[in-house]
């Protein structure tokens, strides 16, 4: 590994710099026949952080969807589990596609749900493994096991999530235990058997709203507690907490505050959302994704969390420079926290994943979500201009 | 003017043909010596209507705007009007360099709203007006005199109006009636006064949600049936329309349709909205805009009415195709419609103001947003791969 130097660099928008790097690591001293990069003055933020999509399902690269999909969610997860057939999807094909659209974005860390059912088995898991191995060094890939058609209805589904976890998968994943799976207690128990026996985290689905999705969250809360997995469960949409009601929610806010619970939003425009100045303030750990990508449910996504740093802005009607910074943050060092990622930061020790963005201040690098000019993995460039050095599939 | 001929062009989306413009009109034959521009199979569709917006307000431009202003919408009005002296906002040099933005994005018509205020009188309407004269056949500007600051509080205001409808302003602007005017019958009375001395249409901001903006919706439509206006007023907003009292919704939209009252919307995520498939159910034209782009009320922005018509699906959770299309359609023939723009449209006859979009589909190219390749403002060239032919100040 050649050593780097960033000359001309804005740490966090800070003042102008220049930073060194060895052996994939911020250091303090550069080595004199180390490669310089100018970087012109513009930003420097550590790696985006996409902590919640699907890799094995989005469409990209492929001829046009024409959606014609009904309005509940049965239907689109029904629908999802046919066309992947009659489209012959394939899960590591599509994974690098968006991995790599991800990369050229600036993102150096996904956390990637990945279909687990009785219909396609492990060859979702299996596919996007494939891919995290041939994307090692380019971007970290770590995959939740997710039971996207229900776990308790379709046997077989429980066997093939412990072989999931067996085979490589990082996380347990979870589904809506009452709308979806009609067995909350049954779910639930299942999902955190799954996580002691294999040693792993947790990240469930609960699009549930209001009471419904409140009782699912403290029967998640509840269980954390019992299995003392504090700092290791993650709620991702968490509609509940955009709930009116918002004593009940200041409540279910603080419980999951004491058991350490991650929230992860995608701050969508259409649901209820958690709001993230009330997470921050009652000390959630909070991070964000792109959920799918221009996949059977919807055409919409890109897959860049800068962009999705907006969307969070919009949603939560962040205005000020400091609130928009809030939201950057989520897309950074929130997922980044709660993906537990190493060495994750710009300071001297951290590993050298990082991206410049435009703009002269952070809020403005969000407002404009301009073409990243760098991105660096591990101290490699691995993209320039936003386009990544791998040509996708 | 040349002739010209758009070859290999998919009008909206369909199939591929050749169009021929003559003397800045779609025209049936085209001349053996017109100028052939080769549109590679992309899709043509009319151009992008930005409905909504404040062009004289933008920061585009200047160094970065720090963000500091207090949560209420009256610190905002009242922030905006005194940094507006200490930057020294130029309305002309501001209107010029957001419409030169909107262009390069496909836009070819653009209403915007202009302050009038007895801070600033009406020297926004001028800066503007220049605008509208320096960029004639380039793009479209309507100009709303827009007494932001509020009318009936500040004396003088109403008579600035009347200077303002007589000096060029296009439409009669209004605001909240209640909560920022605080004299609900006397600014309406006002407002449609005004409209009705000049003989023109109005276009009222209208935030107030729930009852208060059914209330002032009420009131708004009294005064449309007894003027005899149906067809000649817009409200802009309508969060009362995304009450969750869908009843008292429906009924308030079927006395809008009566009315032919015009809904523009902006599609924010975080307030309450109108809901686009039920105003297109209920018969009432509905349009959409971007509202201010990077001013002092928030940083983001950028013009773009692809991707309003992106937020529009998002925020009205729009995934099938056929739905995608209708958000298109408000960012199109919708806003063309309210503005009475002459001649909208590709078919002949037609003035050719016309944008070409990548993607298979409209809905693809709604999801992408890719730059533009050509944009055309009657047949002329105006924009070339995300660049107005014009360089802004
Ligand atoms: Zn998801
Ligand atoms: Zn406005």
């Amino acid at each position: 590994m050649t050593d780097l130097i960033l000359k001309n660099v804005r740490p966090m928008g800070g003042a102008l710099t220049d930073l060194a790097i060895h052996d994939r690591i911020f250091v303090e001293n550069s080595d004199p026949a180390a490669e310089v990069i100018d970087c012109g003055g513009r930003i420097l933020i550590p790696g985006l952080v996409e902590a919640h999509t699907h890799l094995d399902k989005s469409l990209l690269g492929l001829p046009w969807y024409r959606n014609e999909v009904g309005p509940r969610l049965i239907d689109k997860i029904t629908n999802e589990r046919e066309v992947k057939v009659s489209l012959g999807l394939d899960p590591q094909v599509q994974s690098e596609r968006q991995a790599i659209l991800s990369v050229s974005h600036g993102t150096t860390h996904i956390r990637s749900h990945v279909d687990v059912d009785t219909h396609h088995g492990l060859a979702g898991i299996e596919g996007v493994m494939a891919t995290r191995e041939k994307l090692a060094g380019i971007v970290d890939i770590e995959i939740v096991a997710f039971p996207q058609s229900s776990m308790m209805p379709r046997p077989g589904t429980v066997e093939l999530m412990d072989e999931a976890l067996a085979l490589g998968a990082d996380v347990v994943g979870g589904i809506d235990p009452c709308g979806i799976e009609r067995d909350p207690k049954g779910h639930l128990d299942a999902v955190f058997r799954l996580a002691e026996k294999h040693g792993k985290p947790i990240d469930i689905h609960l699009h549930e709203r209001d009471a419904m999705g409140g009782f699912s969250m403290e029967e998640i809360i509840a269980r954390t507690r019992a299995h003392g997995m504090q700092g290791k469960v993650a709620i991702s949409h968490a509609f509940c907490l955009g709930s009116p009601d918002r004593a009940y929610v200041a409540d279910l806010q603080a419980q999951l505050a004491d058991e350490r619970i991650h929230i992860l939003t995608t701050a969508p425009a259409s649901a209820p959302v958690p709001l993230v100045r009330e997470l921050r303030a009652a000390g959630i750990l909070t991070g964000a994704g792109s959920d799918g990508i221009r996949d059977t449910w919807g055409p919409y996504g890109n897959a860049d969390m800068l962009e999705r740093a907006m969307f969070i802005g919009l949603r939560n009607n962040l205005r000020r420079d400091d609130e928009v910074e809030l939201a950057l943050d989520i897309c950074t060092y929130g997922g980044a926290a709660i993906m537990e990622a190493e060495g994750y930061g710009l300071g001297l020790g951290c590993r050298a994943d990082c991206v410049l963005v435009e703009g002269e201040t952070l809020a403005e690098a969000v407002a404009l979500r301009a073409k990243r000019k760098l991105v660096l993995k591990g101290g490699r460039v691995v993209a320039r201009d936003g386009a990544c050095i791998l040509e996708a599939p």
